[in-house]
């Protein structure tokens, strides 16, 4: 038993080192190295042209320069293949690769964009990278695990038709952590994906090879998933702008995943970028194409241009955004309370108000929501890897001694279906509690209006050693509220600025020991990222606020210098 | 422990009649009567006015006269409340009786529309009976469990709440069946409601008692909820128009109910009235008010106007409906099949297309809904009532030999949540396969769009003798579907026009049971109505998709004459 799911992966390992043209293979720098990210520019593969497409971050820019044919949809995916290709030997992000196919898309695009002056649809010839659980028609999807080796899909994922039907080229798949409940990177069938600003350090997860290739700039913009912060997190980590959309708004049809049936914590799929106009222009184009057609579970609900114009948000002349310092269980380290006053006061300089965020019942949101993953997942797992007899990865950890997050790891037995039914009822309440709670800040906002939005650290720290991403509150609750939350960066680790603070008063356990860990050097040159959270529904608006709180934060640094 | 719920019931009965005003006692005919629906008129009891407005089934003329002061809010409450009540004698339709409070909402709306000029909101002055389950400050909320006597509310429900800041007069509670789990109205509290054209009948259920309150004109909209059927079934087996909204339309929030914590399937509220017009005022009042900002779980999407007129049905010139004209499992009784062919007939006339809808799958998604309800169901059930050791009632016959319907009846233990999430998960399944079968009708349907609306039995049979409605998968494979469905009546029962037709090819055992029974002189002067099927969060064209069919079917009655 153990050799089979050994040679599947041998085998695997094998087709996937083979399906890599051999001239974009580069020179690989010892493990030693710990920062990365230069190696693109630096490795001699690049034309100046390449580089010139791959370092164009700015989605709308690309997208705007493929319309026109200024630049070729093949140029640009080759562009940015070979950027990815270099990202994988650098970090290991890729899971599936397939060259061919995607420069015959790409060829495609561009001769219907000559033969009729007119593009395919909203993200033509936009190279997008999928989460290995994307389902591409006639590729495998393994999903980490080695059992799904040789697993080939008989169809696109709904989101993958509708990307086509837009124009874009899918072009790689990324890697994921094992059963995808992890806030890191590893599996059995690909191994660990690392962070490029320091490899030392974690990319985050579960959408990890996503965070870690788009942060190289091997892809414009990225398709994760999130059920607890699998999106969030290596955005976080990786300096990114990232969307967690609300359940039901971009379809999930035909994607596989693990703990499928659960219904009361649907993951959701979502875009990840440099820019946030790569995360306006995936959202809008995804809802143009009118998804509740094809995935029953989509909510019919077009792309609201009011509501992006933030109509319900006083015009977004005078924002009251409200921050949230802790949760009341876990301090967040100084790279994120730094972040935390830096927007602060970018946004009182853009004449918002910022007041402070009171959370209420993180812990028993989070508890909630463990307990419902919990329920079944053990079975879930147990019968996902039975096939193979591959182990249930139960760490992260490259060091001994360090426990994983017992909040994410199931029991072994789940429990009764009236048991679930009694969590569900609980978490059911604490929404409405925490609606509530929010609705009532329009007696301290001034504006007339609840907080238009809250800003929140997303993790208590910013990329941490392998292993040690431990604390994942600070985004599953807000899956728990079902609150689409966005990602933005603001800042990078600065030992200087960043010293480790005397001990305080600690809030918990969990909050002395994520204090001990932290000292500046460890993190050295980490992003550092931030989440603005909205109301269920509210896509429009937070993208929009988030274009706020950006604007607000780059006119800062621009005064500052 | 059997004394204390038997005391606390001939308690609870004591104080329900003590709430009747005595003035508004009539001479109840016995039950030998079978036929009650003229009662109200000839039992002396009203006043010509109050007959006049009583009897103005349109809402959207009551709503006219109340804002405009022709009628007083209190003139109009007072009118339905002594109609209620007389209603109540004769079929014994409601459970909370508070005169005096409505009485007095009724003078502050008037008193208001007096001194500003202007209404309160959308509903100023209609009066609104409710399901015994949304809760009203300081009234006891049993739902039908002697254990629940007692339970005194300490807020609204949202949508209580709602009603009252659009203007509305919440003015009875309806009855239930215990547990709601059944098509019928049947509790050890309050004991049976039953049909007005025919008390041999059921009255349906869950939401009967709403069901034989409207039929008697005893109120002029009623919120009823529906997890299976049960506002549809009442209103099917009344002859009234009703709407089953999208999960998530109209705020369940405050409302208590059973199995609470079942995510998978959630019961919705919806209204029941004798015109369409109430039914388009309470969805297009109740969205007005944003409930997104009070329910978590409502979803944020604004009552659409453009949806309404149609603009994505062709602006509704030319439709395409479809008839299914049975589920593939039991083949409708000759009342059932008589509307259809009317409604087709009707359709045709009107210059709208009429194709033939394939059901697939009914079974399963029959059998799938009844699993997830089983695998919680039993020992939700036992913990309400081991309060006081009231039974759980385990028929709604009252003649012997007759079985419930056992997939509406629990398990006595249920599953595991992992077995729970491999039900969900076929049941997603079916959702997909269901929506895609949809979809393709574009292939047939000649107008370049899929079928624009199903129309449907909602039962195979009309309002059964007590104790056979057993059979509720016309109904419920809609809620497993999420698809909203409006009922719409057609005709009566006429012995001579439906006779019991020869014996067919039997589709199933059920359906030799169902035909077995059947006999016209059963069910004279039984009401027959229809459903209307849209797609998810559809309400808007759903509404006037139903509006269509009503004028149609009113046009050819017409010309009939």
């Amino acid at each position: 038993m153990t050799q089979r799911w050994r040679d599947l992966v041998t085998d695997k390992r094998r087709r996937q080192q083979e399906s890599i043209p051999k001239e974009w293979f580069i020179s690989v720098p010892p493990d030693t190295v710990l920062d990365v990210t230069a190696i693109p520019e630096q490795c001699g593969l690049f034309t100046a042209k390449e580089l010139e497409i791959t370092n164009t971050v700015d989605v709308g820019v690309l997208l705007n320069k493929l319309a026109t044919a200024e630049w070729s949809a093949v140029e640009v995916t080759t562009a940015f293949y070979k950027r990815a290709i270099v990202a994988h030997q650098l970090v290991n992000c890729l899971t599936e690769i397939f060259v061919e196919r995607a420069l015959a898309r790409a060829k495609e695009l561009d001769e219907h964009l000559k033969a009729t002056g007119k593009v395919v649809g909203p993200l033509h010839g936009l190279p997008i990278s999928l989460k290995d659980q994307l389902c591409i028609k006639g590729l495998e999807t393994t999903m980490g695990y080695a059992s799904w080796i040789g697993k080939y899909a008989d169809k696109n994922a709904t989101l993958v038709d509708i990307l086509y039907d837009c124009g874009a080229v899918p072009f790689v798949r990324t890697n994921i952590p094992q059963t995808l409940m992890w806030g890191e990177t590893y599996n059995l069938v690909f191994g660990r994906t690392v962070n490029p600003a320091n490899r030392s350090l974690s990319c985050g997860g579960s959408s990890g090879g996503e965070g870690a290739l788009i942060h190289l700039k091997g892809s414009p913009l990225g398709v994760g998933s999130d059920i607890g912060g699998s999106i969030r997190i290596p955005a976080l980590f990786n300096g990114l702008y990232s969307l967690r959309p609300s359940y039901g708004r971009v379809p999930y049809e035909g994607a596989v995943n693990s703990m499928v049936g659960q219904d009361s914590i649907p993951s959701v799929l979502g875009p990840l970028s440099n820019s946030l106009s790569g995360v306006k222009a995936f959202m809008q184009a995804v809802i143009s194409q009118s998804p509740w057609t094809k995935d029953p579970l989509c909510v019919r609900k077009k792309w609201d241009d009011e509501a992006y114009a933030l109509s319900e948000h006083g015009g977004g002349s005078t924002l009251c955004f409200a921050i949230m310092w802790n949760d009341g269980i876990v301090v967040p380290h100084p790279p994120i309370i730094r972040a935390l006053e830096m927007t602060r006061e970018a946004l009182r300089a853009a004449g918002h108000k910022v007041i402070d965020w009171q959370p209420i019942k993180y812990l028993e949101l989070g508890n909630a929501i463990s307990a419902i993953w919990k329920a079944g997942a053990g079975e879930d797992f147990h019968v996902t890897t039975t096939e193979t007899g591959e182990p249930v990865i139960s760490t992260m950890n490259i060091v001994e001694g360090v426990e994983p997050d017992s909040s994410i790891r199931p029991a072994p037995t789940g429990i009764s279906a009236y048991a679930l039914w009694q969590v569900q009822k609980a978490r059911a309440e604490l929404r409405k509690e925490y609606l509530d709670h929010w609705q009532k800040t329009v007696e301290v906002t001034g504006t007339g209006r609840p907080v238009d939005a809250i800003i929140s650290p997303g993790t208590p720290f910013v990329a941490p050693p392998h292993g040690r991403n431990n604390y994942t509150n600070y985004t599953k609750v807000l899956n728990a509220l079902d609150y689409p939350a966005a990602t933005f960066p603001v800042t990078r680790v600065d030992v200087s600025l960043d010293a480790k603070k005397p001990a305080h008063q600690f809030l918990s356990e969990t909050d002395e020991a994520m204090y001990s860990w932290y000292e500046p050097t460890l993190v050295q040159n980490a992003p550092v990222a931030l989440q603005l959270i909205g109301r269920t529904l509210e896509e429009e608006a937070v993208i929009a606020m988030t274009e706020v709180v950006d604007a607000a934060l780059k006119a800062k640094a621009k005064v500052a210098l």
